[in-house]
């Protein structure tokens, strides 16, 4: 096996690009964080000095050009995600993209043909396979220990209390940006499943002054597969008790469940009663999760191919069911998929 | 208060009647089983025997007349409820009725008109509001622990292997019999919300050669609420690792979960790992909460009104929601709650 | 099998002996409380008006001569046990004997001898044993499921906090009172074994003050088994999180661990983390232990003999392990057992 | 902060050694391995090929000339801990040294001393103080969330079944390597308090066989604390079940348990029940915790002194318990502890 060091150039300095940047350069030891590009004026800068990183760029276009960049992570604003992805394919990058790949299917598509015509490793952010609980229970569902799927649920509910602008959040956010990643896991734990129909209900019970101009803190997804079974996906934006993340997968001969919202097995036992802290944040949660992400994603790009993580096209087949439920919102009932 | 002892007349000596009849012979103290009636020729007689009881009939008109019944317990199959309750209304008997107590509308009226005209208590079997976690659960959410509720499920999935006949299970079985439960927990954990929506999925992923004749065995209920807030119901008919009756309140300010598979706190740590047993059966899950749903009843009987349990229009308000999910199946879309 | 119903007399009415009382007069369906003995005044007239009961009286010898009396429920201070004992069995009563049956083994054979010259039923109020989570953990031994059992732990910790006066109790009581229903469990637990070898420490953590005057409040016992296995029991009167009762066997083939400090599986989730309500008094937590101990004593009783509970010789090896502790704190080393 | 890589050489290629080296040279980023010495045929070269590190040896001295060795992992055969150290520290060497630092207090001193005396950070393998589940603990006792501690417990049950020859195993391995762990996480989750007498039970249970040869595979080990608290450490060398590593915490105001045996919240329902598969090896169970470990270190190596973790003083007190356990087996009685 190659030992070389991969050397990553990160676009996008925001809350997660660090953190990704932070993992690159922290914690992979096989791997170096060479360049960071941000057009917000001094982040990239700023993120290049605190990580001892040499290269900050405010443009994308010179860091794909530095020839020592061998992979990219995007983690800019998600409508930028496609363009960008084109771009480093072209440049010939191995890319690391987050979710969502694509807003559209034309996007997504166009995605997935640029990084096969280039070559080039292609791997999205559904982190969630990568957790020990998540990965320990679709091992369990491939080893036939509960036969069949019937009835899976995956729910993503953010740490409260929900404080930014609801002005500022993207119209759909809760489906394109939250529950992908749970339309992901309903896929990933129900393998060779299609979705055919879904049923969305959308609401702004965080928010309710907000929901007159769209937004949508709230929402309940029903999918029906094509071998009968029937998943739910659930998302809020604002959990009070922290950062929740769960999956159940019931099937013909039995369930697994996944995920916990406790941070440890430390148990308190005190006047108040019985109690254990909870995650309060994606970062912390996953935070071996997310090492695990990035380290399989250097044996790709050492490979020159995708060896384990989610596609392109399993990027594509998430944002099919997204784009669903935005329609059955719309449409007030459930919508065939695309 | 008084002491009197309530003389029961169990009426329907099948499986949960016997059940119903045993806590009443054995072990509730302030009552005593007076009369069986069942139309089964040597079922009453049977039960009798085994209960040191005194009178068994094979028509309910002679249990009725028995100046010494002060209140029954209706355990017949469900067409019959509605009937029969009116028939022990008219003969000035308390009643304890199981659920479905209706299966239209109108009936459900007619019974609680017919009650309410004779001046008698009734009470509909949703024993898990006798259940210790959900009575504590329903405590907390009155408590304002948990906020709004704004996201409810409740699951019910009976103990497999699914060994019924699907040719003797009547239509809409998983609706009218086994989700009611659901439904009347989810109305009882958001008080004050009122149903204004059900989407409904219904399959035979248990048995689907019977799916052709109308039979279901897993259903998924998504109820939508005047108050925003959106609950899902799921049942299933073969669940091989036990009686799994579950139930989860998300708010604003909290969650509570609710009900749990395992059979008690005894852990088993061997070669195979962790594990726990599970409950098997509803009588044995419920043993305790079904002991004090009809003790609360003796104590309804005996101050001649009902005091606690669920009424007639907790029954008829569960009924509208299983109604209209069975008309969402037909129609293949959310419909309107009657 | 007989039906007859077993008439009682509870001979102490103090707190668990009006528990008692209540659990025959309101619970066991199978028995009656008749009269009711406690030589403080008006104490036995109070219980009696407040479970109905006819015969209230200031004498246990007036109880005794009352032939409809066919058991009696012993549930005096301790050091009353053993005469009243024998007394009832000299009256041919069967007899419910509260923990500990005897303070020497002299009068443990006293009692012992008693009731078998009398041929009366004679029980112990060891409560754990008819606790679901100990009841099955035993099963499990039984079973094999674990191999032999080589460590053991038991412990009791009261709720807290400890508001009694030192000073009125009696000398040795965390030994002849509280861990006499641990010693009972660890043999009951490991089953065959004979206790050689008993090193105890007795500490007033909880009331440092009053460790001059002999008063103990925590205390840890080592017990080494003729099968090498060892025991510890642990008790401490003051847990402010509630009334801890666990067990834990460890064997050559896997481990039970039983009883869990919460109280039921509702589980909140909310600013403060998940948690669980605590069980804060033995009456609530072994509410359906405490009626299944005496419902197997009215079983005992129709047949004439034990047929499962603890005997008078289980009492008399609990209290051995609690005389050999109390010689090991005064002989600050490890004792044999007598 | 300086952010200067720090070599490392390994002294010692058996089943830890590589571990750690395997952590240094894969998991830590801000470390490199150069240098392993391992006086076995071919050990060295092995493993430094496998980890592609440039230099083997079989003698340490070499190792230690090395001017490009900053710090030495010992983990040697315990016996050679302290002179291994102490030639580390004449050379200058930064010193992360595996349990037992020493076998007598002497030999103790002298490492102590001789880190001292060269001015070289000196870190002891205590690596549960590295895992969330007992680092939470020990930060909710330091935040006083239970009081005074009172009653503790650690408890190191290594997976089964045992299949090492026992008469390979040096005497009173139990006491100096398996519950040496214990008793730093009982000194550690007790802070201020000093042991003042130990009580010691070792068996052999696992193996009777070998017992004659003074083996012993299992050991129940009372401490007496100048605070009052009493703790009991545990350990077998066979848990069928997996590696059991846990410890609890009780005090005057509430108790904390740390440490379970489940791998992760993935839980399996199936007809066995509900179950979770658990830990079976040391470095699965605490990968995060072992590099945890050694990231600590390489801050204290750039630093110049330790700065979080276990010290030699530390590493005294845990041995000078171990060494009255082993004294109070010998005159099976309590000891005082030196």
């Amino acid at each position: 096996m190659s030992t070389k060091k991969i050397n990553f150039g990160l676009i996008g300095a925001g809350r997660i690009g660090s953190f990704h940047g932070e993992t690159v350069a922290r914690r992979l030891k096989d791997a170096e964080l060479v360049a960071i590009a941000d057009p917000a004026p001094g982040a990239a800068a700023k993120l290049a000095n605190s990580l001892d990183v040499a290269n900050a760029y405010n443009d994308v276009a010179t860091l794909l050009t530095h020839p020592g960049v061998d992979a990219v992570i995007i983690t800019t604003p998600a409508r930028f995600h496609t363009n960008l992805l084109v771009q480093a394919a072209e440049a010939g990058k191995a890319i690391f993209c987050e979710k969502p790949m694509a807003l559209t299917l034309d996007d997504a598509d166009r995605a997935i043909t640029a990084a096969k015509k280039a070559g080039v490793p292609l791997q999205v952010g559904f982190n969630r396979r990568w957790d020990s609980s998540f990965a320990e229970g679709r091992a369990a569902i491939d080893a036939g220990k509960i036969g069949t799927p019937q009835l899976i649920r995956s729910l993503t509910r953010d740490p409260g209390p929900f404080g930014a602008d609801p002005a500022r959040v993207p119209l759909w956010t809760i489906f394109y940006e939250t529950l992908i990643h749970d339309f992901d896991t309903l896929l990933w734990l129900n393998p060779g499943a299609k979705p055919v129909e879904v049923y969305a209900i959308g609401e702004a019970l965080v928010r309710p002054d907000a929901k007159g101009d769209g937004f949508l803190d709230t929402a309940v997804v029903t999918i029906r597969f094509d071998n009968g079974s029937v998943a739910v996906a659930e998302a809020n934006f604002s959990a009070l008790y922290g950062y929740d993340i769960r999956g159940e997968v019931f099937g013909s001969a039995g369930m697994v469940a996944m995920g916990d919202v406790r941070r440890s097995s430390m148990t308190l036992f005190d006047a108040n009663g019985v109690s254990n802290d909870t995650w309060r944040r994606d970062t912390d949660h996953f935070i071996h999760g997310y090492t695990a992400q990035l380290g399989s994603f250097v044996r790709s790009v050492r490979a020159g191919k995708l060896i384990e993580g989610p596609t392109g096209s399993d990027a594509r087949n998430a944002l099919a069911i997204a784009l669903a439920a935005i329609r059955s919102v719309e449409a007030k009932g459930p919508v065939v998929v695309a």
